[in-house]
């Protein structure tokens, strides 16, 4: 009797967007159809970051308190009720309580990724489906805590746990191949960053979508050329497609 | 004693092209590094075919006669000895003796997919890594024989095997999704079509890639207006990257 409760499930998540359903542009999960769950907030300030309108506390105002209940309520609003992927995202969402989510969207089939850089540790990382680790190489101008890393890895347990790195040149990928390095059994997804993020309140603005092809076709090149075929090369298939433009 | 071999090692493939590495641009195993082995011939005629220098007979001359040791020492030469994916791929590979290579590469290491319209099954495929089986659409001018589909299934007993469906337009999407029902235990990859194949001869002719993307952002509308959640939909990532270039 008592004990206190792993989770606090009418503790209020900080939520910037919650759009879909379309398809996952990115990482393992590229081309499944996904409600995305923006959380607002982020401990980490990326120069290339391309969800500022969620990262940076200016917005703040725009971002609105929810319930574990209303955000599946939500979800399943745009799902039609119907159980599909749904990707914790943001900003940084390991910083907002979601176990209560996680637990509340299983109960009626849907499964959950989640995408941080891997600075904060949650107990509830056990409960994902995918926990997708994206720590940040140094043109972000971030420093990694390797250790911090790792706790979210042990977090975790038994889920199935992917890295990513955006790669801009060649510091970062020397990064890439360190953390490859350090987690040699996690599967290794590398993305060509995008160089032209969207201004966080113009999502019409121009992406140069032929330098960053450009970028990841060096990357090929780069990752064939060191034998590297553990490693995973895939774009940002949503701004192929869309651009920057938000909410698909 | 005696007893007649499952696999006469010393068969000729007939191959088109031996290329890469480069990262595979379709399907399941989209970005990974992969070494392409295109067999020549093809019991099907597609009208929008890809790869008819791989497939028309006028073309039989640029094809060649190996052996799997040459094969795999042709692979060997071009991922520097390193193990990595290759794709076993046409032309309709399942008409060509893959047994042995498939024998040969997975003592060294390397790992096979093998892609097929699911037209002839052969023992062989349970030795494989990945089977995905493309049956086609209407569009191709192509009749699907569901036995025979079932045939190559039943053949990869417990491999992992793929459904992958191109789609040009409504009546290409409702035949995939007359095959997901007939097959609802297989994950389903759909790719929207190009208009604009190469010629065979020519492989700088220019891809319509602003037709295909709307192609492929309807398609991803298509799947989400129907809740069709467990489809996944990707690209033609080589053609976005490189257009109808070849070996890439």
């Amino acid at each position: 009797m008592g004990g206190i409760p792993a989770v606090k499930v009418d503790e209020k998540i900080r939520v910037s967007e919650i759009f879909g359903p379309t398809i996952q542009g990115e990482g393992a999960l590229i081309g499944v159809p996904t409600v995305f769950v923006r959380t607002g907030g982020c401990d980490y300030r990326c120069r290339w970051c391309d969800s500022l309108h969620a990262v940076d506390s200016e917005y703040r105002e725009s971002w609105k308190a929810f319930t574990s209940q209303e955000v599946i309520d939500e979800i399943s609003r745009l799902s039609g009720g119907v159980p599909l992927m749904v990707s914790l995202s943001g900003g940084n969402p390991a910083i907002q309580p979601l176990g209560g989510l996680i637990e509340l969207g299983h109960a009626k089939g849907y499964r959950f990724a989640l995408e941080t850089q891997g600075s904060v540790a949650r107990r509830w990382f056990a409960d994902l489906d995918l926990l997708v680790l994206s720590p940040k190489p140094p043109s972000s101008g971030m420093e990694t805590d390797w250790g911090l890393l790792q706790d979210c890895r042990n977090a975790a347990q038994g889920t199935d746990t992917i890295l990513k790195v955006v790669v801009f040149d060649e510091a970062d990928y020397a990064y890439a191949r360190e953390v490859a390095k350090r987690h040699h059994d996690l599967p290794m997804y590398l993305q060509p960053g995008n160089h032209t993020p969207p201004p966080p309140d113009d999502d019409k603005a121009v992406v140069d979508q032929n330098g960053i092809d450009e970028r990841m076709r060096w990357l090929v090149d780069r990752v064939t050329a060191d034998k590297w075929f553990e490693a995973r090369v895939l774009p940002q298939l949503h701004v192929m497609l869309w651009g920057n433009k938000r909410g698909v």
